[in-house]
């Protein structure tokens, strides 16, 4: 009898439980109670269950994905800018953007957006930085994802706040703010060194330690950014946070695409959480992280999509594949970042890096009931000789069939359960056919 | 009146004509009379349409995707082995099955299961070289696909050949068996300067020129090919493959990872097809190529998935996305192999490359009726600021709603129209329970 605890019983498939070794079980069970994991793998033999059953025949079943980087609100400026450099995005198109429209609407309209799109790629954590975040943290609990909702910190203005100086009350009021919901948790988000003094870093992260959260940094994305550290504080950008005393495990560095050896042994020392965002730091040109050397040295490697305005889209299935791509073609090494090392990265390894792997990364009892289910019916997906190398070289987020976080179904049979899409499309084209009237879009090229 | 012809009309949506352009004309009509297209662009104002009407409302209606390199029956080994050198890859996985399950019916299987995958994700046309090619045409015209089936030659005992010197007779047995269907055509595949001899290579240009076809052939894959071949022959591998006469419009080199910049201009000058396929070179480190030089150069650029066994899937989608973020990588510049590029690249400029393009590659009136719509009501293709961007960067194969190839619905929807998948998927899977049995597989890991 399970009183008033739901209960859902997934059945039949392939059970990846555990990234961290990659064992796939055919045929077991997992039971579902309430928010948690209550069973993994027990034998099944077509035996009677309590509650609901989902058939996963023709499918793997593997902790949900952990995207451990975006802006998820950018959804609504995708597309709006391509092949440009950095500064002539950010500053001719993004920035303006930014200060035009960027509002709390906005932010609850592109979090939602995204969340969706997550949602239906088998995303079930994300991590996000932005502004007016209260709002993002609400968007995303409406969708029903897990999410690490960082504000934004920058010593400029931006659309939340006019005056710089100001921003550890805009902080304070985020944090108040907060909506009270499990399933979302606050963070400091500052936007990089080269845009925070070091005074701004210092009070962010003694900000942060105050509330117990996370504080993320973009860090050593451009050679640009390597020169401005060095010509400002003659130090590497990782090593200049960690003469701040900033770097341990609490602390988030984005990006890491120009490291010293010296930046890689520190990474992995400081036991800080590592973002490797390959296909942003491709598309504009950026470089290639080491993420193979910061693998092997024990770094706490996550993957991260990046914003949606320059990735395009928010598929951790591609992200994996650019990944592992990415590795190989630095190192000239085929083995370089496999398969399974690609999968922990997007799964235990996110929850890891966001100091999560205790609550999910994972299919443990115990463990929040974060789950998706990959249909293996497709073409691209025959024949199954290896699920592990389905999910990394061949996989996207639409083979998702069902998505389960905390428990609950968020996606079913590619499916959102949670929010009215159509409306949200809807809405999603008044404010793009406003912005696109005001750049004289489409039709530019 | 439309007397017998089959007439079709696509009404509403975005109409993207000419990837040359990539002129986006909203709310046009396209019509369609047999296997042709009659009408492009023309007005639509809910005007009366004979013949069957297709709403394409919230979409993207454009040429249908030309992979201009595969080895479509090897979607049997996907996933058999990878993470792996390139030789151990080949030489303890590849070949060994290869040798022991490769035969007409296994590159009639896979080949259709590979041209089912192609076909619902938008790809129209492929160019194809491996063994036992009568089957692989037979298979692809049965799915209803347009493709370049050619003939695969090597000095080395293969599948269908075990007598290598005995390889002219084996393409004429080819050419005599090719099945009459207006969607395929023969032509040949040399593997390789390093597994074909001179000899081999000129001879079989000749051949090609007899049957008035194209020869294909990886040239430049690896650096310890460049190596061979300048060891063997004292020359770069495009320019030996020149130095035999057998650069012009009909050859086609596929692969060019490591060309010298003398080699970028011979490519060219001798408008020979260059077919790049980054996903492949980079999962197996090989390099890569310098696309957006060649481009700069005017050769004749296409892309390739390569065979699903070292890429693992077929989305041209992915790999347009993957083209463009190796050259800004490669090049580090932003700007470098733009959306519109790579959009060229994998509709006329596939078609350039095969010699197809007075017939396929862009929507105009005359050219074959092979057309794709793209389904935009999806999250990841919200908001429409530029729908080029669109499709490079955000979309996936699983984003097409409909294909049209040589006039006919091949997909509608987003399911097959041609052939019973489910019979398909079912021999699948039969086949590769047996390679797996005797690999001992799946759960090697
Ligand atoms: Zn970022
Ligand atoms: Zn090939």
């Amino acid at each position: 009898m399970t009183g008033s605890v739901q209960e859902i019983a997934l059945v039949n498939g392939l059970i990846l439980a555990d990234p961290r070794s990659c064992k796939v079980v055919p045929h077991g069970k997992t039971i579902i109670k309430g928010n948690r994991i209550a069973e993994v793998n027990s034998s099944y033999l077509g035996d009677e269950i309590s509650g609901e059953v989902l058939d996963c025949t023709d499918c793997i079943i593997l902790p949900g994905l952990v995207n451990a980087h975006t802006h998820a609100a950018m959804s609504l400026l995708r597309g709006l800018a391509d092949d440009l450099p950095l500064n002539t995005w950010l500053n001719d198109y993004i920035f303006p953007s930014e200060g035009q429209y960027v509002a709390p609407d906005f932010v609850y309209l592109g979090t939602s957006l995204s969340a969706v799109e997550m949602a239906l790629a088998g995303i079930t954590t994300f991590a996000d930085g932005y502004f007016f975040m209260e709002r993002a943290a609400e968007a995303a609990a409406a969708v029903g994802l897990r999410a690490i909702v960082a504000q934004g910190i920058l010593d400029v203005p931006v659309p939340d706040n006019q005056r710089p100086e100001a921003w550890p009350d805009r902080v304070r009021a985020f944090f108040s703010g907060f909506p009270s919901n499990d399933l979302v948790t606050p963070a400091l988000f500052c936007h990089s060194p080269y845009l925070c003094s070091p005074e701004t870093l210092v009070r962010a992260k003694r900000m942060a330690e105050d509330h117990n959260c996370l504080l993320f940094s973009h860090i050593a994305e451009t050679r640009s950014e390597v020169e401005q550290i060095g010509f400002r504080y003659n130090r590497t950008p990782l090593d200049h946070v960690h003469a701040l005393g900033i770097l341990d495990p609490n602390f988030v560095a984005v990006h890491c695409v120009h490291l010293s050896e010296k930046e890689v042994e520190l990474a992995a020392e400081s036991k800080t959480g590592v973002v490797h965002c390959p296909e942003s730091n491709m598309k504009l040109a950026s470089g290639a992280c080491p993420a193979w050397d910061l693998v092997r040295h024990g770094a706490k490697m996550a993957i991260g999509t990046d914003g949606p305005a320059s990735n395009n889209n928010l598929d951790l299935f591609e992200e994996m594949r650019s990944a592992s791509f990415l590795s190989k073609l630095l190192t000239g090494n085929p083995e370089a970042l496999d398969a399974a090392t690609a999968l922990r990265m997007a799964t235990i390894g996110g929850a890891e890096a966001l100091g999560l792997d205790d609550r999910i990364g994972s299919l443990e009892p115990g463990k929040f009931a974060d789950i998706i289910v990959i249909d293996l019916n497709r073409p691209h997906l025959m024949p199954v000789f290896d699920p592990v190398s389905h999910l990394v070289y061949s996989a996207k987020g639409s083979d998702v069939r069902d998505v389960l976080v905390n428990g609950k179904f968020v996606v079913r049979n590619g499916t959102i359960m949670t929010v009215d899409t159509s409306e949200l499309y809807a809405r999603v084209r008044d404010l793009s056919n406003k912005i696109a009237a005001a750049l004289d879009a489409p039709g530019r090229r």
